[in-house]
């Protein structure tokens, strides 16, 4: 099976650090793809770079046809119904899937996402999604998304955010809110002696088992059948679908 | 004041009927701005066409500074958050508006919305803003957004739409579900005898409301202050903010 | 247009304050009536008050017919339900039109009422009109309804108890939980650097925007046609519809 | 003990029936005190109505000091949380009771009343208490209040409502909206073989359960001490606490 | 009327506490029979305890045929669907019985159990009942179950740890979250001046006003009738139903 | 990796069928061990059966130490809290990790169940994973668990309750009730045209996921640590933890 995992951010670095994550979890018969958004905002740490880097995606999925499964690999989990309309296969959000693997290890999760600014979207998501009874709390750590890899203390400040979000909400689990720090899972949860979860690793590994079952996104209410034609004009003109 | 009304359709014949429907709510003091997007879908009926309405919608914000108030003309209220990060004064989406003019109306209202492909997006939004208690459903008339203006048949079928979304949900008011169907709200109301919201005059009124207040975005928690400056590339690279 | 402003408290210099922050927010061709109650509480701070002003309230908008709207000018929004059916026009709370108009203002909102006491009917407010989600919390100045005008530290505990919400609470905007405390509004704004709503204003702007699109009270469920005719007795005799 | 049983009615002949109801269930050693409204509507069957009737229920209170308990006899459960600042001993509605005791009896119950104008507002206590997830659905039979009595036809119509409510919502159990009903639970239930749960037996259980455990309204946050002393005018002069 | 107590815990001693709570609050006509389950664990603090608690109970119920009502005392309420099933009289657990009875008593109510490992359960009772509004928070006193009798400062510890409950949560009332605890409600009631609520008494209470009206639990959905006949094996093999 | 797959019916006729459907979506580097309880209900059809299905699942994780995850093959999730605090690995219901790999593939998904007395813990299920706004429906196909392998008239009777259900709820996906029928969703995917998740399948996949990530329950908040010593008496003395 093929799992393409897009980096929306147009940072090709942090596209590394997904792609490394998404392999080492991957199952010994799965090719993982790893793709770089080519247009919109380097990183997303807003709501203005979040609606920018749609496009992007929505491109890398018209040029990557034929997986078994693509996942988003922002926290924002930005496009995803969009998303769903124009794969060929599911397409999963890292916060959705983290969300999802997260639920089932305790009694609630907490989410340590980068700015403070970043909080209110995960707020939205954790209630969209149905995990407002799951999720224990979301809280920052202050890291701007392209700094994560440069600054040499991101580990241990990120490390003693979980160890208090853990404690703030009494929480069992930790969810970590960017995908730029898939890399520092295993690090943070052997020091803070919890699960941690990266969803890059939870979609690889939730899109696998949808593969398995030959899952796919269902059509049945129309909401997400392919979008109805037309003309599309100015920058976009390219989306049009022909 | 003066109030700008932006159509994240590209479609110019659509934003005449929602200027018109603006200017005949606006107070005496009000001027109402009505924008066409540049870019993008002609008309808004999928999560694919509302994603890539988006950046049109940012650029009419971005063109038109200085205004007391915004009103994203979509009833899928695309890029409000983003919006609302760029603006500077208060952003309204119609579906928003309109429930939040309705809901004092009665016990509940009812949706009728377009293609019944929009129905969960309208769905999205109810749980978003909080009127789950207050909608008694959703509803499509199955009339394609373009053709609302050029079908003779489009009251009859809106008005029959409307009146069995009353009786089934045993609603008090109807939310039209789409900036197309501005024109339509007084007859159908007077034909169905109840109240009849459409979201472009609601949303006239809550920003005139609003900007009589001095009212504005807050920003103390953080998330809508301007967002952090960056490198945008490719076809959105003109969206860097300088 | 005309929209009828009651303070069913029947403290008439509470009234005076009610009146101006009304006028100074109305459309240039809205007239605003300002009515105070003639029955029950001088001051409206528990439920026992709330409950013995409806009458009074009810009286109010009995000998005020034909107006465009009808603002109840108390907090607690006591006998909304009751006047939706006998009023001729829509019928708003404060609370309700606060909390309307504060939700999209940023990502939650605070409310700071008068004594504690009061804090549970507001909590209950909040979850009526469906804004669990948008509100961060209820918080108490301590300053008894009848002092808001005569302590001269008013306006210097209240701005101390705002800002002390918005930090608690990570909010974006205040709701003022008084009627009589409509006057601070812009100075607490300016002073703390948030959006501040004072519901005598929003419900104003919101009853002109209904009485723009033609908007009632509808009346298709049953729920709030004219209630049935029936024998009144006792004090209450002159309630009796005739 | 005794319990103080209050018609909000100024109905007498339903008074009747609520004290009969009280008495078949009464614990040997309780007397039941079944008080009649002496101002206000004779039956209550709108909001206007219902408002109308807290003054006398609240009179009805001051005028019973002494019980170990409150019941307000009627479905909308008028004026519940001003009684409860004014008793010396725990009050509940009738709705309320109901409920609480029909919950553990099923899945979901579902509840029967009088005329469909007032199923709002049982939605709205249902929402209120915290049953929606226990509550299936509710239902009316159409029959006015002071007709209860007098419809030779009400068993029957009753009965049919009460089953199609069980079959429509998938419920386990009824409960009757009307304190009006009560004489008809034993009857109904016997017929639609399903528990059928009156208010004001299940409210006369309650207040003697909390009664047996010493148990009264709390104090703590505040909220239900003795309102504050203030100035009454107008017809509702009497109410002012002295 | 005879009321049939059951003690999941298989400690007897803790039975001759419950028996006295529930004697203590009895109608003057209503039998107590306490029960001790005779297999599984001394006493439940964990969720494998409370699963292996669960066949002792139905053995209970099977062997006190008869009752008018059966109450499961301990706090996790365990296997109360099966035992309504089962049983021939409404059944009800002690947090269920303790949270109806607490709702009313004011604004909200806290919970304190035992260990902090049993909050978890007591918050998905809250839940799953629809007392989230409710209740206010669950707190623990860190004092394991054999314990309660045996420790002399139980009832010092206590005390100080629902004062604080009630402060820190806001909340009018207190729930007791153990069957452990029921001798100790009046005293704690009076030290902190709040209603205590032990779900003992309150089951007793409960279970004697739906036996006065003859409540039962319904059928009418199928959940709960009697449970298909099959073959048990192993040690369970006497659950088989002949 | 290695996942312990567990049917907690006694039947083991039905252990083949899940263990065939877990091996047809494993990984290739993982082994599925399949165990059959070894006491209680042949069959689990009632609240009765799923409680005392418990105690042989948790024997059956007591008897198979060391492996990488526990799958609870019945779609009540018996068992599962407790399973938790004493499995060294992550431990997963069917029911949960259906909904979980369901949610993303559409709007809502319909749950269809074997007989309609298994609905109301299929819903507490969704209530409490937070799937409520996930969850179009739950149906009965009116097949008892026992006769899903040998009635040749199932997947026929299946097949058109899943069309069915779709079309009533409008809803995208389809989630099987029951670990009997997961040999039935591919073909009645095909026949319906729309994803069908059976949760053994979906089980063992997220378990993988996890596994593949180091995942584990957490034990931060207490909840979930290794249960209290104690002693353990009767027919299950042998549960005692030594």
């Amino acid at each position: 099976m093929r799992i393409c995992v897009i980096n929306p951010n147009t940072a090709a670095a942090m596209t590394e650090v997904i792609a490394a994550a998404a392999r080492s979890v991957a199952r010994p018969d799965c090719e993982i793809v790893a793709v770089t958004s080519t247009m919109g905002p380097e990183s997303i740490e807003s709501h203005y770079d979040e609606a920018l880097a749609v496009p992007g995606l929505l491109r890398a999925i018209a040029d990557n046809p034929g997986a078994d499964g693509y996942l988003v690999a922002c926290f924002g989990d930005p496009g995803l119904d969009a998303a769903r309309e124009v794969a060929d296969a599911p397409v999963l959000g890292i916060a959705e899937a983290a969300m999802h693997l997260a639920a089932p290890l305790g009694r609630t999760f907490s989410i340590v996402t980068t700015l403070d600014r970043t909080i209110g979207r995960a707020v939205d998501l954790v209630a969209h999604y149905g995990f407002a009874g799951q999720c224990g709390g979301v809280h920052a750590c202050d890291i701007p998304v392209l700094e994560l890899e440069t600054n040499p203390a991101t580990a241990d400040i990120l490390e003693k955010a979980c160890s208090e979000a853990l404690r703030t909400d009494g929480s069992d689990a930790i969810v970590l809110g960017c995908a730029g720090m898939a890399d520092l899972a295993q690090r943070i949860g052997a020091a803070i002696d919890a699960p941690v979860i990266d969803g890059v690793a939870a979609g690889v590994g939730m899109l696998a088992a949808l593969a398995a079952m030959g899952g796919r996104t269902g059509t049945a209410s129309g909401e997400f059948r392919a979008p109805p034609r037309k003309r599309y004009s100015g920058a976009l003109q390219d989306f049009e679908i022909s």
